[in-house]
Parts: structure tokens; C-alpha cells; sequence
């Protein structure tokens, strides 16, 4: 049973709710004798941490990790990891109303019905304040990654918010760590910050698109039929709070094309197999082809606004909702460093299987 | 460890490939005292079976389910019940060259370089027979489903096929078990069987988009955060061969939207809380709402063609590969009992797990 | 979840009743490229076959095992092993007053309980039978373990059954294989042959103890916490049918040691590190220590019997029973095979799973 | 894969090291609505608390549990429960040669072997100190099954100190929680210190033997085959440090009997089924009678003793091991709460499983 666990080797469970006293993940299954150091896990944190730019939430954390067990001297030793966050900025008084009433596009009403009582200080366990444990547990999936498979990179960037796409003419990889959208278009970066700045002074929030990228994953990861690659990777997403949708390759597109037009050629190269393109993103039956993986993903607009919406509150009585409080106008932003975090641990829950499985080799070609 | 097991209270583990002797599942964590029998779950795989018209594959197959355990008197007993499908029309001489040619878009090479050898004949493994066994599994989940919740109601149907779309103002539930193509949309068909057929003509193939509804299935089921309801129909969905994006409500589209739009405000209905429009596709939070679950995914065009395509062979060497063979020149059309199956077990497996961590008790409203 | 499942990686699913049309085990995380047969397998389900010598059930059984999936022209291809065993000599009219009776000692009245249906025909799923396909899928453990680690050699045999004990001052271990009771002492063949002669004679069954030894394997298997060899070993033996107590090494005697008694202490020899004693039965901490693993298991006498006993029926009547049928006067006799099954399952399962985690190395002394 | 995890739907990942800053557990899987606290958590952290007595280590921990979410205003919410125990009388220096040199009987060896790198501190992650979490995660589940099965009473106790025995004639359960044995029997304190205070004067340690017995656990909990209720208990037994050999009901003694005593005879009472004797130690066919589930566990004596012995070190060199520190002479004391903590565990755990697999209905009787 795996209600707060995912993965298959490398087991991340996280714990948490937005206003208790700390939340975290409780990491099992990580190789050891890999260096691991609360500073290099604290660099992604960093990234998802609110509070740094208008764009995000205001809520103020420094959102410091502790590894509390499975690291001995600066290296793994094989037995769980516990990181712990505690939460210092959590001004309860400001929710309120919200312990009566549900928010339209909320979990409100759902964890309501479901568990018959619920933390509703700032969204309790449904806040994304949730996936700040993910971004520490993907640190250590990066730790070991970086071990294991040095040419591995991951890349996350927004490629929409609202009615802004970004223009991949201009696809500019060092400037998504530059910018508070984590976008790889420098050009774009005044024009988005002027329509969010609109879309929150309108009291509304906006959804937004994200892209990820792995660069140097090997071939032959992936354990179909029901533990696929790409399978595990639209979990994971699905799995991160506010997402609708997930695609990888063509995706959706998908449904247009042709077999021909579809279909990636293959030649023969000086290191191995080549492909002519790239429509399958990277995955073939479930298993990786050692081309770059490729998905997207839809984070819905923000439920938290400040504009009236009709609900109804425990009592089952008509109520007009407003949800004060300091929430992020488009959530989508931060879920880029989530989702590469996400990313992580599944390419190295796989890499652990296929070890496993496979003892690592390879079948030969030539 | 999951390879080839989906599910974690309804547990359903497929096996075999497409040209070995059977195929089929083994169904693990059925309630006791339901009602099974081989001529409800036949209904099932009937839909999906190969040979019946000239828009699938014309491989000859009678798809006859036997139950080999698990059921006692016509009743499940709470023990495993094993779902067997013998294969009778292999004919692999017509498979002759893919032993040692990767079809481009197939999982012909992938399941080489993971596992240095592969059972070629008809795709073994990674062939969408495999999904026959899925569907024979939806069938023992459909038949608990109907004793558990009568009045849910799954429904599969194509909505798009390469250039064709369907009409939604002509959308009639009735007409989709009537026509070839699983459409809910009767003026449609002669147009998409044209359409179809010079697709094949010119030896090529097409993609499909799916959508699925689930009316009647009650508030509550979902486990977050790793085991929501949506995240879990994600990867059901994903696991399945050849898709390549899911998306549940307003999808990937969400990415549009502003947060008052995608507001599905709530009133008091007679009943308990109605939504007045449902952009979350019946699931917040990871958790069923009551609304109908909504989800469409993308089929990728099939990859066995006729139409001559560069790739390399097990030596390294550069052909031309041309699939002979009996194909489906739109997969996407078969998914569709396929998916249904899938969601068949997601549902009730969230059930069974919520039967566990609430005892089936439901927070009050009003 | 995993009713019926055993293990991590090396997943074993077994499924089907004693007189239903078959029964048989689903293999899942085999890994790929292992020479795997029929006949390999034979030999295992041989040696627990019934119907063999008077010491065991009348019940005729060829036992023949075929394998429907995830073999390819003679070796495994990483996908899942479907062995199946059909039934063929079920008498179910020998079985028709147990349909309602509940036999003193046996699972009839907490199935009955549970479920409120049970397959009462000899035994359902509650049957030694079900251990056959523990044995086939055993066979495949042995057939990966001995391309894997060839060195490893897995003894099973009798120590005690009811009043008579092994001498292990004549402990030959060619013998286990020549006498129907799988015990290392020929001279007492003839005497425990009569003893059970008595034993039935007297409408009465006995107990019995076994030991089972793994010699050659090596050190690090374990995943402790909760996945310690030790755990998963006793949670093996223990779940074979009318086991009631199993130990490792010193086991039970335990209790009655001094620390100094019981240490292992150790020296440096030629190859690396030897243990002077082997209190320990080879696992330390949970993980192996690469002397033998020893343990021993115990197993009620049968509670089928001809014997009348009191006992109740499902309209809460009082009866007595007396249970006819065709039953081992000893049922650990049979227990023997299946116990190496289970044996080989393990460690297999923890070879892959040390794989996965550490990638094999090992940490070095000296 | 569950290194660290016990338990199917009340899951229980224990975390950390002896001498690292905090040790707990995760809790996942706790049904919503149960009044948890702290303060009913630490009545049970208590009874195992080090240096209460001159009969367990002289290490002084407050071992005060912080629960750091899934409880809110005093009630479980469904979400993961986060049990956290800070270290703090940690005395590293004592264990300074440890690091380099492996003590018979203990796990320094094994770990090393397998990690390569391994947290000597104490023991890291084998000591016992890692039992405080299980019994933390044990007054969860004893707090859960308060509210579900009021009637179920657990207790444990230790029948066996090396060559001391309780008298059962002498039972009282009373005095069990009164003397720091946990022995049933008054007039034997006295007795059993003073050969405790000769062992640990001969720098020596003792083996023990635990019985513990549920009563009022009601009928219908195991999942055959695999996750039968005697087989997960035997699991999580044997998970304990320093357990060696693990019996239900008539146990290894089974070996002895035959079927004609072994028979538990069952009547018909006035509120249903009567056994007249418990041979089966409340367990047939895997799932629960309603007797009370008896069962024995061996614990072997404490490996870290004063009285030197041969061993080596990381360099391979023979050296005579010392083990100073703060040790218990009889680890199988302190196992007493433990033992209970697991079993409160296991039998939610199957509570809850049952739940999701029958709803909770049973079969009737009459």
C-alpha cells in the first residue's frame, strides 16, 4: 500500500502538513556510500522556496533541510534518510473561515467527504507546501544520479502560462535559472511578469505548462508492463498537486499523426544506434531508448483567489468564498523544480530495478 | 515490486505473449460471494476481440476466457482467480525478419537492449494481445463493481482518428457499441470507415484520441498523495500500448485557464452538494467528488507498417523494414475496452482501499 | 497487497484449488537470458508428487508442469513465467460431508468465517496441493541460482517426526533422496516406516520436524530492517500449510545461552573472514555471513484424520467428523521439497534485491 | 519494496541510528478520526525506556515521542503520522575501537560486508535503540485498535531467562508491568535478579524466551496464502534484533504430537464456536479463530559482553574484542514491549486489510 510512498526501490514517503510543526520524506532505498550533504540537497530546495519573488507565494520560509539518519560522514549507508523541514511562518489565524467553508477547485470538499475531518489550516496535506519533501528527497535522487550517471541532466522549464507561450526560437537553457518563471527565453521574461502582475491585481490566477527534459538517460530502463517508464513518469506528475494532464513525446499531438510521420528512423552511428527523430520522447514499450526523454504536463490556475465564488460550507449552507491568505497567482511556477525533483527519482527507482533485474547488462548491437 | 502487476488492493498480474501457447491474469484481492461467470466476462473481451471487422487486425482469434480458479459455484471465493485466453492462430512464419529488425516506433529494440533477447514472434510481450488478459480482468472487476456499486457507469469512446473528430452535438451513447469504431456519433461512421481505408490503402496508419466517463461512482475514493485517483487512472491509462499523453477534465487545456473560470462552484442540492460545472473531471485532491470522472488519452499510430522504413538490425547493420503481418492500421480503436477495463479496476480498487482507511464512512454535509 | 504473493523481486504468485481444473504459480522479475525447461522443473515437482510410497497421500497426480509465458526458445526472456499444473485425479465425492462439517484443526471454519463461501472440495484453496506450484516456481529459483551462484547448494530433510529422531551420528546426506521420508539416515528408514505403518493404522497422523541448509551462499544478502533474511525465511516456512514454529541457527535454545556461549567468534583465513562456531545459522543483523544458513521448522500432525472428533457444522449442529478422503498420515514428509522451494524463492529474491541497492559489491576487509 | 517498512495497509517505516540525532517512524495508512497523543504513546515508550533499572542498559534517554503531523486537535487524519524520538545521551567516544573491529555474534560484520560503509556509532542502524520507534508506531495502532476493538487485550512477558523459568502455576498477570522482568510471577523477581546480577559480574550475557497472547482478537483476520496471520507475526517477530526462533500455539512441540491430541475439538456455546483446547494457538489456515492468539519467540543473548573473544578487524587482522559501552546483559527484557508493539501492529493491520477484502461481513454459524 503506498498512500504517501512512491517508487519501487528508491521509496520516498513523504509527511507533512502545511501548518504543523515540520514535514518531510523518509527515504528508503538509497545506494550507499554515495556523498550526500544537507548543502547540496538545500540548492534545490532553494529553487522552490516561496517568498523569493512577487511572483510566488509570500509566505516566508527558509525551507532548511535536516538529514536526521542514513548519512554517516558525508556518505549514504544504505539505511532510510529522514529530512526534515520545519515550518516557521505559518499564520494560521489567516485561514480561518476556510476551516467551514470548501473552495471551488479545492480538496476542501473531497478530503471532507473522504476522511470526515481535515487539517484546513493553509490546506493541511493537500497544501503544495507537500512538495517541498519532494524536492528533498529528489536532491538525493541527484546525489546519486550524479554518481551513477554523470551525463544525466534534467531540465525543467515553463513553456506556457495562460495565454503566454514561450518562443523556442529563442530556447535559451542558461536563462530558465535567471528568471522567477524558470523559462528559457530571456525576451519573454517583462511581458510575463506584466500579465501575472495583471491577472493577481484581477484577484484571479492562471494555469501554466511545463516541459522536462532528460539528456543522457541509458537505454533499457523501464520495467513494463505495468511499471513502465512512462507510466512511472505520468504518475509521478499526475501525482503533483494541480496537474491535469501529462504527455510525453508527442503526446496528445499523437492522435494527428500518421504511422509514417510518427515513426523515429533509426541508423546505425559511431557509439551505437541513432534516431532520425524524436516523436517517441525518448521511450519505446515502456523501456528508454537512450534519446533524451521528453514530457509536458498542465498545472491548473491557482484555487485560492480573491474573487467571490459560490460554495457551500460543512453545514451544508450557501456561502460566497474569497480565499485571503498568500497564495501563488500561478502555481505552475514552482512546480518546475517539483517536477524535476519527480523526475529524478523515478529514473533512479529504474536504474535500481533494471539493476536488479538485468544486472545492468546490455544487449549488444553490431 | 510491480513489473507486471497493476493495483493495490485489486491486484491484476498479466502474462504471456502473442504467440505463446495462452495468455492471461491472475487476479488477486477479489471480495468474496460475487457472482462471475466466463459468459459475463466474455461480453467484455467480445468488444475488443481481433477479426471482426475490416478496421482491425484480421488475425482469427476466439478470445475464450476460461476461469481456472477462485470461483466456486458460480461465486468468487476470495482466492486468486486465474483468467486464461488460449492463442490459436499464430501464424509467425509471417514474422520471419523482425527476429532480427527493429521496427522504427516498436518496442523491437528496447526490449533488446534491456534484456538481450526477446520472444519476436507477433511482438511477444510488448504486443498489444497482451491487453486481451487487461480486459478479461476489467470483466471480474465490472462484475464486482456491479454488485458493490450498481449504479456506476463506465463508457469508453473514440473522439478523434488522425483528421476526424466526432461531432459532439450529435453525441448518443447508443450508437457507440453499434459501430465499428467505438463513436458516440452514428453519421460519423461512414465517413471515418473511408477514411480509414484509404489510410491503410497507402500503407500507413493513424492515431486515435480516447475519452472515458465514469457516471455514478460515489465521492471519496482516492489516496493521496501518492495514490489519488487521478494519478493512478494516469498511469492505468499510460500502461496501455501505444499511448503517449492522459489528460483528466479540462487536461492539458487547463493550462489556459484563469482560476475564476475553472471554478466549479457548488451549490446545496437536494441530495447533498451539486457542481455546477466540473473543469476538475470529478477529482480534487486526488479524490472522487462525485461528479462524473472524465479523462481522454492519445494512441499513437501504429508502428507496424507497410510503408518501407530506414532502421538497423541485431548485427548493426542498416535495412529497410517493411511489417508484413496482420496489423491494426488504427490501434486507437481497440483501446477502447481496453481502457475501460482499466478504469474498471482503478474504481474498484479504490474502493477496496477505501472499505480499509475509512471503513466506507463518509464525512457529513448538512 | 499481497494475499498471494510472495516476494520482493523475485515475485511468485500461486493461485488454484485442489479440485479445480488446474493450479500453478505466475513468476514475475525473473531475470532474462536463463536456460529454463520443463524437465528441470519435473524433477523438483517430482520429489513432492504424491502417490509415490504408501508414506504419503493415495491421490495420483502426474504433476506435470507446463510453462505458457516468459520462455523463448529455451530461456527466460525477463517477462512473466506462467507454470501451470493441471489437476486430474480430483475424487470431490469422496469430500461431500466436509461441505458442510468444519474438520477439527483445519482451516474449514475459519474460511468459513471469513469469506462466508469456501471451495470445501479437498481443502480449496486451504490444500497442501497449493504447494505444488511453490515447488514449480521453486524450480525456477533454482534454475536462475544456479547460473547465478552456482556454489549454493540447498538440503532439505526430516529430523523428527512424532517420537522418532534422526541420528545425526549417521548423517549421510546421500541418503535424503533414497527414502521416502527425505531423511540423512538410512539405517532408520525401516524404523520410522513401521512407526508410521502404526500410525495409520491407528486412524491417527503425526508431526514433524525439518532442517533445511544453504551451503555456498554468499555474504550481504538481507535488506534489514523488515526485509532481513531471517524475517523473510521464517515468514516463508511459516506460511507453508501446518507449520507452527521455525528458528534459525540456535533457535529456540537461544534462550538458554550466554553471551559467551553463543558468540561466533572469528579468524582470518586464506579467503577472507571464518567463523569458528555457527551459532548464528549464517545471518547476522539479518544479513548473511556466508556460512551455511541453517533453520528448522516444525509441522502439526494432519488434521484430517479417521479418528471421529467432536467438532460443529455451518447450521451451528454439533458432529462429530470423521474425515475420509486421502490424506499423508505425515504431511511434513512432503513439506521437505516444498520447504527448499521456498528456500530458493528467498534467497534468489534477495540476491536480486542486493543487486538493486548495492550493485553487487561488496565491502572489503583486509 | 519495504528495507524499512512493515505492514500492508497500516504502514510503518521506522528511521534512524543510535547515535544520530533523532530516530521515529512514519505511520501511513492510520484510519481518520481516532483520538491519538502523545501522552498515550509515551506510556508504552516507557515501559522499554533505557536505564530504568540496573537489569537494562544504564544508557539514560528521556525517549520523549513528538508526533510531527497526521494528528490534529488531538484526532488522526488519514495523513501520515510522523513519531519522532530525539537522542540525546549519546556517547560516542565509549565506542571508539568498534569502528575498525567486528564483535562476534553482532551485526558489524554483515554490514560491512554489504554496505561497504557502515554507522559504528552505537551500532548505527542494528542497535536495539531502533526498537523505541516500533513501539512508538505500536502505541498508533494501539490507540486505533481501542477505538475499533475494545475488547482486544495484548499482553507480553517474559516465560525464560537462560536457565530460569516462570511458574505457571504461579501466573499473574498483574505483576507483570510491576517488576522490571516482565515476568508473571512475584516470588521469582528476586531469583532472577540475583542470576542476572551473577551474569553480568562474570562480564557475561543471557538469552531469553517472550510469550505473548491476544485476547479478544476476533475471528476472520489473515490473507492466505501469503499474508496468513501466523506468518506475518512470525515476519515480525524474527524483524526484532536478536530474535532466533518464533512458535504459534503448540509450536516446534507440534513435531511431537499427533493428530488425535492436536485435534482442538470444537462445540457449540451460547455466542458461537467453542474450542475446548487452543493446540492451534488461535490461527487455522492462516486467519484468526477467536481463541486467543498464543505465540513464543526466543531472544539470544546480548553479543556486546566484557569477557574478550577472537575476532577481527577491517584490516583483517586478529584481535580480542572487549565490548565496553552501556549494554543490557539481557536484551530479551526490553524485547517485551517491542513484542507487543508488533503485534498491535500486525493485528490492525490485517483489521484493516479485512476490511478492504470482505467488508468486514463473516460467514454465519447456525
Amino acid at each position: 500500500m503506498s498512500f504517501n510512498t512512491f517508487g519501487h526501490m528508491f521509496r520516498v514517503t513523504t509527511w507533512g502538513e502545511s501548518h504543523g510543526p515540520a514535514l518531510g520524506a523518509t527515504v528508503d532505498g538509497c545506494p550507499p556510500g554515495i556523498e550526500i550533504s544537507e548543502e547540496f540537497i538545500q540548492v534545490f530546495l532553494d529553487r522552490r522556496r516561496p517568498g523569493q519573488s512577487k511572483e510566488t507565494t509570500q509566505r516566508k520560509e527558509p525551507d532548511r533541510v535536516k538529514i536526521l539518519s542514513g548519512v554517516f560522514e558525508g556518505r549514504s549507508t544504505g539505511t532510510p534518510i529522514q529530512l526534515m523541514i520545519e515550518n516557521t511562518d505559518q499564520r494560521s489565524k489567516d485561514y480561518g473561515e476556510i476551516a467551514v467553508q470548501f473552495r471551488p477547485g479545492h480538496a476542501d470538499i473531497t478530503y471532507h467527504q473522504k476522511y470526515g475531518i481535515r487539517d484546513y489550516r493553509g490546506g493541511g496535506r493537500s497544501s503544495a507546501r507537500e512538495t517541498a519533501a519532494r524536492v528533498a528527497a529528489g536532491g538525493v535522487a541527484q546525489a546519486v544520479l550524479k554518481a551513477l550517471v554523470p551525463d544525466l541532466r534534467i531540465t525543467g522549464y515553463m513553456v506556457q502560462m495562460g495565454a503566454k507561450h514561450i518562443n523556442r526560437a529563442r530556447f535559451d537553457r542558461d536563462e530558465i535559472l535567471r528568471n522567477p518563471f524558470f523559462i528559457p527565453d530571456a525576451e519573454a521574461v517583462a511581458e510575463w511578469a506584466d500579465y501575472l502582475a495583471a491577472i493577481r491585481k484581477n484577484q484571479n490566477s492562471v494555469g501554466a505548462m511545463i516541459e522536462l527534459v532528460a539528456e543522457g538517460c541509458p537505454p533499457g530502463l523501464g520495467a513494463p508492463i505495468y511499471a513502465k517508464m512512462d507510466t512511472d513518469l505520468a504518475a509521478a506528475m499526475m501525482s503533483i498537486n494541480a496537474v491535469k494532464g501529462v504527455e510525453i513525446g508527442e503526446g496528445m499531438a499523437a492522435a494527428d499523426l500518421t504511422g509514417v510521420d510518427n515513426a523515429d528512423e533509426i541508423v546505425m552511428g559511431p557509439n551505437g544506434p541513432e534516431f532520425l527523430s524524436n516523436h517517441a520522447g525518448g521511450i519505446l514499450g515502456g523501456i528508454t531508448t537512450g534519446q533524451p526523454i521528453v514530457l509536458r504536463f498542465s498545472v491548473k490556475p491557482t484555487s485560492s483567489i480573491l474573487t467571490p465564488r459560490r460554495s457551500i460550507n460543512t453545514r451544508g449552507e450557501e456561502v460566497e468564498v474569497i480565499t485571503k491568505g498568500r497564495h501563488d497567482p500561478c502555481v505552475g511556477i514552482r512546480a518546475v523544480p517539483v517536477a524535476e525533483a519527480m523526475m529524478a527519482c523515478v529514473i533512479l527507482d529504474h536504474l535500481l530495478l533494471d539493476r536488479a533485474q538485468t544486472g545492468g547488462a546490455r544487449g549488444q548491437i553490431g
